[in-house]
């Protein structure tokens, strides 16, 4: 990789797990050459992050940690934005810039409205990689590497702020998209939310009626979501709650029309249904494949 | 492996794909040394399966592949059932054993009973294995090793029979379960084709709603099974449709139920169905390596 046109003073990594070490580990390793620090709130946190090897400084203190930065990327779960937002209005300097890598975009911008006087600098984002996985100590320098990343810039938004963020991903190789909140989070409710609570639910149907016995790789692939960490999904679903009920109404009226296709044994819609939905996905493999540079599999 | 304690003079694949293949190349690697042939309605599956090198006879003649057969395994379509029986009872021996890999088994036995005077040397089975992939050069020979393998015997089975159809799917390394068809074509429902639908149904809402550029790794895994060839996936829901139905309505009440706890803002509720999902499939993982030798992911 050539070293990156991304610089900024000192940008400090507010949550250092998998997703905040892996923009570390991804900017050290691609020649960024300015100040890398952590703020967590648990000492064993920092502990696996210092193992990293990435930070220059490793602190439990918000001001040691915020005052100093330039940039700072809030990496903490979604319920812990607001706490985190009253910190920077605390400690944070005028120019700060502020981004992050929350999994809604809506309730972060109205968690930061009640905080801090001027959003300007605020410009949220959304890297589509990692879920299941956890902690500094599953960070790869790779993470975002031809990964879909949404970056939501406003009307009143400073130049320099919403260019220092696009460096930033564009660095870590990602493929930026630039759309509003309330857009990224009907699209991620689709794409992200529902996939997981349909893991959540084939789980939870075969737990209580049976089967697990005969479940293989196509039940395993399918439910791999379900092994996300509740807490954290649950504070995604109660932020964006009224994107996923429409999605999840979506799905029931899918359901409705598939059993009525039973119903009726009407073979020819059925069959017409999973075509479509073959050539969908290899319409969006193909798609995938031309944007990502990444190395995933690609079937 | 050591050579297998399977034997029979001459095993016939009918519909030598991913699956019949993957037996004959399981087979004939553990030290197999009876004949196997292999019969296909098109010359283009035998050219196939004639490069997997495995096959001492490829014919389109149901007459010369039946004829001497001491074992047949049926590997065609669910919906190819009934015309194979028709040409078993044409040119099958008496005393000739039969097998099967479909993946409905209720519907298998009544395909049979409406063609065949006599039951008693038909034992079905459903190895859970090979899903997207298709064709002979898509064959394992360890396609089938640590993964559960359904038998349905039934009170009136010949015993030699069903100890040979059980040496075959043990020599292949499968972990074999018995049950009746009955409880088997429930078990499949929850875990086979209610997680297929699942996928079918997050594609195809993606793709109506918009949001495949959003989409990632996790969206990847959830909607494999969605690239299932149509044809066979429409016949295994047609054949499995009651218990189908039945899975379905178990999802609405699922997700009837999330969304209202969404609709009440019930935390503790959201986040005690993801803790019990997480933990019932980490459960389920620990089982399933206890009971595989296979070699497949463990996360």
């Amino acid at each position: 990789m050539p070293s990156t046109l991304f610089h900024t003073d000192q940008l400090t990594i507010i949550g250092p797990g998998l997703l905040g070490s892996s923009v570390a580990l991804g900017l050290r390793q691609r020649g960024f050459s300015g100040k890398i620090a952590a703020l967590a709130r648990r000492q064993a946190t920092l502990d696996l992050a210092q193992a990293t090897g990435v930070y220059d400084h490793l602190t439990t203190d918000p001001a040691e940690a915020i005052g100093p930065a330039t940039l700072v990327l809030i990496a903490v779960p979604l319920g812990g934005f607001r706490a985190v937002f009253t910190q920077i209005a605390k400690y944070g300097r005028p120019d700060l810039i502020i981004t992050d890598v929350g999994s809604t975009k809506a309730s972060v911008i109205e968690d930061a409205r009640a905080t801090l006087p001027d959003l300007s600098r605020v410009i949220g984002a959304h890297p589509m990689a990692g879920s299941e996985q956890a902690g500094p100590d599953a960070a790869q320098a790779d993470l975002f590497v031809g990964k879909p990343c949404v970056m939501t810039v406003a009307p009143g938004d400073a130049p320099e702020a919403v260019a220092l963020v696009e460096s930033l991903w564009t660095a870590l190789g990602a493929n930026l998209l630039r759309m509003t909140p309330a857009e990224h989070d009907r699209r991620v409710a689709l794409v992200s939310h529902l996939p997981h609570l349909a893991a959540v639910m084939l789980m939870d149907i075969a737990s209580e009626h049976g089967g697990l016995d005969l479940a293989s790789t196509g039940f395993h692939g399918a439910t791999r979501l379900a092994s996300s960490n509740p807490p954290m999904r649950a504070d995604i679903l109660q932020a964006n709650r009224d994107e996923v009920r429409k999605a999840i109404a979506a799905m029931r009226r899918a359901y409705d029309q598939l059993d009525q296709m039973l119903a009726d044994n009407d073979r020819a819609a059925i069959e017409s249904l999973l075509t479509r939905a073959q050539a969908d996905r290899a319409a969006w493999l193909t798609e995938r494949d031309i944007n990502a540079t990444g190395t995933e599999e690609s079937t």
